[in-house]
This record gives structure tokens, C-alpha cells and sequence, in this order.
């Protein structure tokens, strides 16, 4: 998004939306879907204020040093809170925490989400999510931007596993489980 | 492969080697194996040589417009031959799929890797494999620089389906395929 575009908009009182899809669009989007991910609670806390979300859209980069990166939409209304607090923690959910995806992906205003769900502060004064399969508390250590969204680059500061927890899954449109291969 | 760190490494009779890996970034991967992802093969093919490999560390960025990314490390004997094709071609793999996985993954010669599984040529010049769950044919638009790996931001310029295919997922080490939950 060109930022002279969200300029025009705002000053015009017009509501913030994302542009419509194409067909193309719509078709890459059912390639990816046949794709799955591990379901994410992304959250931000600081001096622009406290904000989760669901995200499938984060990947390990490295170990050297340790870095996730997170895509976010500059369209989304996540997106200012998170880049202007610059710290982000990433809970990676279990199966038990399908209804906490649902809360942070869906309509419920920012200010309720966090009633659902038990958290803990880390040391980037981002909450993590009890019982999620790993926390990963992070810094923001760079931006790439990439047509809509914006590649968030964070630096793993602090990270916990509980072992007991199975993986909350995305793939074919609905939640899953691992089933190993026979 | 023309690679000049790779050509200098050989002169000197020094293997080329990944630094070791500390406590801390085997517990870093620890954590991250409880997540999962999607198994895919990425090749590339041009002046600088055809090459493939196994990667989990791909992840959709944005629709607007279609864009992958892909994250590869610099030590990486393809990481070169990717930079200077400038193309590459990511197929995610079907669970019937997974001994290509480790041919691709594993210590197989670059020269014989091909010589498994059945491939066509993308308008690209990549080669795309044939049964995959889905294959998408990019051009790398940007490289983003973090830590030991660089992240190549791929424009998508062809993708395609194959909807009777079902994903294979790598997580917890070993491969599975998606398990609805109940």
C-alpha cells in the first residue's frame, strides 16, 4: 500500500478497507490453502497500546541469531500498534486453544479478546498465552515491506515449550492435528 | 555452480562449514520443531546452474501482489545459484512424496537429485514436479538480509493444483499429513 493512499483516506473520513479481490487472487489464495501452517496468537503491548491476532504467516528464519519473522497487512489494524511498540511475542496454540484462533482472527473488539484465554507478561512486556505449545518473546529488529504487508524481522529474546501440548494446525480452510505417517 | 566463496573454500582445501551450534540455538530448534509446516522442494535453473532442495522454511506473504518467501542460508551450497538465477519454483510436496524429500533433502549429489521423481519445465526455466499438492513458478523480486540466512522474496508468476493430492508436513522431526479434529 502506498502510504499517500491511507493518508487520502483517513483525511477523508473514509473508513479503512482493504482493496477488492481479484480472481487471481482468489485463486492463489486456494493454492495456499492447500498448504497448512501452525496456528499463531501474535501480541504487542507498549506505549501505543496492547493488541493480538491470530497469524499463520509466521516462520523460523534463523538461529543465528534466533528470528521469527511475521507478515502483517499494513491494511490490518494491528499493524501501527505493533510497528510502533516494536516488541511482539508469537504463542504457538495447541489443539486445546482452537477457540482463542477464533477470538484473536474474528470480530471481537481488541479490548475483549484478552478476557478469553489465561496470559503472562514477558520481558518484552508482550503477553504470552498459557498452555500454547511455545512462546516466543521478540524484539522487531528490521521491516521489509512486500507489496500489502510488511515482514516484520524479531529477534528471539526469550522462549518457552510446554511438552505436554499438540500443535494447532491450518491447512484445506479448517483446524487440524499432526497424524503421522503410517 | 559458480560460487566465489565456494571456489576460494576449494583452492584452500578448507571445507565449507556451518558454524557450530551452541546450547542455545539447539534449544531454539527444539522449540521450533513443535511447529510444523508444509514440506516443499524449491529449484532454480539459469546461467548459474539448475539446483534443488528441501525446504520447510517458505511461507506465504501477500496476495497484492502474489508473493512467497523463502529463506535460505548463505553457507548453503544452493544459496548462490539461487542469487544469480534470480528464479526459482516452489512445489509443496503430496505425502506419496516424502523419499523425494529426502533426496532433495539429504546428501544426494546436486547431479543425481533430478533424476528422481518427474519434472516440467515452468515458464521460469525452473523445473516444477509433477504430482506435487501445488507448484508456484516465481521471480525473486527483493533479498532481505537476517543473521546467517537471507530471505528471498519471490513474485509468483505461475502457480497450479493438484486437487486430489493431500500436503506433507514435517513437525515434531519426523513427516505426517493434516488430521481433521473432532
Amino acid at each position: 500500500m502506498d502510504n499517500s493512499i491511507l493518508r487520502e483516506v483517513r483525511q477523508s473520513k473514509v473508513p479503512l478497507q482493504k482493496p477488492p479481490v481479484s480472481d487471481g487472487q482468489r485463486r492463489f489464495r486456494d493454492a495456499l490453502s492447500r498448504r497448512a501452517s501452525t496456528v499463531n496468537i501474535v501480541t504487542t503491548d507498549g506505549a501505543a497500546g496492547r493488541a493480538g491476532f491470530t497469524a499463520t504467516a509466521v516462520c523460523a528464519v534463523t538461529d543465528a541469531p534466533p528470528t521469527l519473522l511475521v507478515c502483517i497487512n499494513r491494511h490490518s489494524s494491528v499493524y501501527d500498534v505493533v510497528k510502533q511498540n516494536q516488541v511482539l511475542c508469537v504463542s504457538s496454540l495447541s489443539i486445546k486453544q482452537r477457540e482463542l484462533s477464533n477470538v484473536f482472527g474474528g470480530k471481537t473488539p481488541m479490548t475483549e479478546r484478552f478476557a478469553h484465554g489465561t496470559w503472562h507478561i514477558m520481558p518484552s512486556g508482550a503477553l504470552a498465552l498459557d498452555g500454547a505449545v511455545a512462546t516466543f518473546d521478540c524484539k522487531i529488529s528490521t521491516i521489509h515491506r512486500a507489496g500489502s504487508h510488511d515482514v516484520f524481522f524479531c529477534e528471539v529474546l526469550n522462549f518457552a515449550v510446554n511438552e505436554g501440548e499438540t500443535s494447532l494446525l491450518y491447512g484445506n480452510r479448517d483446524y487440524h492435528q499432526l497424524q503421522p505417517l503410517t
